[in-house]
């Protein structure tokens, strides 16, 4: 009985998380694949900066490592669009199965992948590629996979989670929190990513394509960052009871011309009571809603070196016993092909807080712009009098098109002195 | 290409669920395993009862039907011991894969089932028998198997947590939310296999097993039910910023003998901070702490007919998908075999009101008599005065046993009039 060689690319935060699992629990992992897991090798920019690691293992040459004879399984954790691709490409075609945390790549490229895969007959899996340690993606591909999925929404963006959070309990503006964020080392030196929805809408892509058995990239996710959430938005959020969280939403709609997935990251505001309000800090959280299951959450640390090192290890173990056992596990499943909603058809519901002036016939005027939309008012709060008069109104549900219209025309009427703030409400029962 | 012909032994609550899912969703499941699952037949112990099935596919003769040769998997909802086990046995014989929600056969007997499945190279899965519609057992089975374990804590049955959210919500004593729980249909006739915590403990076993990769039957398990729980043990706890749940809690220790396995189910006060804390009427959650994961919790319907159809049905896709590709999932891992730590070893911590004289030199002699016992007083309150003076102590973790002679010793001291309530506390940062 020989052993499995396993080769890792790069070796950061994850990476060097995972070097020290397979080594400190090489006895645990031997136990439970059957054969001893090996290090073949790890590729890395700068060999001279892994001390760490044993010499002749470090290489600066990924390519060469995935093409190894002797290697069975790549780890790939450098992240990013190339060289992780054709890395992770020429891997498969030279026979290896392939572990990866990179959400950007699988949100732009999965099916491509996931086709090379299937074609040289070896695994790709990635469950450290969403919610970090929360075992999340094998549930909604096995678990799941008797039952009928109507949604997905969760936190997924730890970064932004923070930031929220602490407006939340400080009344910061973004820009504090997210200096705070940054001094903590929760932030990045730029952090686009985070902070304008990219990561989170891969992810999103990434968990609507299991849950609806549809191809679904990046590009089809509506993305709106946290950058424009005001210190004003979590106060009157707080203010109806709510707070503001980044939301990952995936949902199947019907319509007359049949099934639809709708695929959205946005800031939004959910009722304190909802389970994921209490998600906090760097946590993740996800809720799924099924048709025979009802509502289900997962939570736990959605990034970290350590956290992301164990959903890795947990691919690895079961990417090498499908190699031990001549065989693989599920590949992509696309065969629901549903259609992709745009944003505009999509049933959201808004929160609009506005300066108007104090005169007769207002509230008759506003609302006249909420129902030339067609759009249904569900609570209408007034406060204050004169020049500190203002409005807070709650949409129903509707086309989201709809909704951003009527923000629209409420900008151009002449005693809404300004609308001060625009925010989607979510996780409340409909 | 032909189809995989299932053999359903039971058509109560969870089995008609089982029908309305194939049948409904025939068109996801064929597209999703490969080929079509088609219901085979139907055993139930009086087929005039269920006019809602095809004729001819009902049978009152189970143990014909899971040997027929056409039969490819086998889903039992029957659940106990027998006729179960025999069945599930003579299904294995037979080369067919099982689908399982019994949890008390698998608590009692499990080795024995995964031995037979192996030899008979099928699959015995069993997601549905603990905390219904979650997926837990498959992410503890493969998404951590490559990380470490220490904890697993759970609200892993709903009838109890019913009683015990009414009585913390109104004030409620045990047999008057029991009456309600049996009134709303949460409680059987028989009430003691979810009161006196059999339920729980068997699918803590399950859970202990599947953790610390070792053999672990409902015998192992430590066990008190929340029958003795009162209302002045939930005001208790209120007091004290806690709510009283009943929990399974399975842990790995180390000592200077090695390491071990200690599973119990008791109530216990944990605080209302704790995310477990939150998860009130018929919900289950179950708490993870991993070396590497970090904390991780799954929540979601722990019973009922369509959750747990939902899980059973997952269960049924990947042996489905695992019987076309010839092979079959992980089975048993019972590599580590720890030892089972008895109870009186575990360290908990204990809460114990007690009424006593007011007198001085009272409290010295309580302390005292923890002191004996080498158990360290983690708070002191002191309420009233004269004849209605009482005491509520919190330890520090201490032996199981050191603890239950204290509170044996604080009986037999006279000027203690009575221990009033006496409970573990845990949830606790230690």
């Amino acid at each position: 009985m020989r052993s499995l060689q396993v080769a890792l690319l790069g070796c950061g935060v994850v990476g060097t998380q995972v070097v020290r699992l397979i080594q400190e629990q090489a006895t645990e992992l031997t136990a439970r694949v059957g054969v001893p897991l090996e290090l073949a090798g790890v590729a890395v920019r700068r060999p001279k900066r892994h001390p760490e690691l044993p010499p002749g293992m470090v290489t600066d040459d990924p390519m060469e490592l995935v093409s190894r004879p002797d290697v069975d399984v790549v780890i790939e954790v450098i992240g990013g669009i190339e060289p992780a691709r054709s890395l992770i490409m020429t891997a498969f075609t030279a026979g290896k199965s392939v572990v990866t945390a990179n959400k950007a790549l699988l949100a732009e490229d999965g099916s491509n992948l996931h086709a090379a895969a299937r074609e040289a007959g070896v695994d790709l899996y990635y469950e450290a590629s969403v919610a970090g340690a929360i075992p999340l993606l094998r549930p909604l591909r096995e678990s799941l996979a008797g039952d009928r999925l109507h949604r997905v929404m969760g936190i997924v963006n730890g970064t932004t989670n923070y930031i929220l959070s602490r407006m939340d309990e400080t009344g910061a503006g973004f820009s504090e929190a997210l200096d705070e964020a940054s001094a903590l080392g929760y932030a990045e030196a730029d952090p686009s990513a985070d902070v304008d929805g990219f990561d989170a809408a891969a992810k999103a892509a990434i968990l609507a394509g299991l849950a609806f058995h549809t191809r679904v990239t990046a590009a089809d996710v509506y993305r709106e960052g946290i950058a424009n959430v005001t210190a004003a938005d979590v106060a009157s959020a707080k203010a109806m009871g709510c707070t503001v969280k980044l939301l990952a939403i995936c949902e199947r709609t019907s319509t007359v011309d049949g099934e639809s997935v709708a695929v959205r990251v946005h800031p939004a505001m959910i009722p304190r009571t909802h389970p994921l309000a209490g998600v906090s800090d760097a946590y993740n959280a996800v809720f799924v809603e099924a048709d025979a299951a009802g509502e289900l959450m997962f939570y736990g640390r959605g990034a970290g070196g350590a956290p992301t090192a164990s959903a890795v290890l947990g691919d690895l173990v079961a990417v090498a016993r499908n190699r031990l056992a001549g065989t693989r596990g599920p590949g992509e499943s696309a065969y629901a092909d549903l259609r992709i909603q745009p944003m505009g058809e999509t049933r959201t519901s808004y929160h609009v807080s506005m300066d108007v002036a104090d005169r007769a016939g207002v509230l008759a005027a506003v609302a006249n712009a909420f129902a030339v939309h067609e759009v249904s008012i569900s609570t209408v709060r007034q406060e204050g009098r004169g020049e500190a008069a203002s409005l807070v109104i709650v949409t129903h549900v509707a086309p989201d098109q709809a909704l951003s219209a009527t923000v629209e025309d409420l900008r151009g009427l002449d005693f809404v002195r300004a609308v001060t703030s625009v925010m989607r409400v979510e996780g409340e029962r409909r």
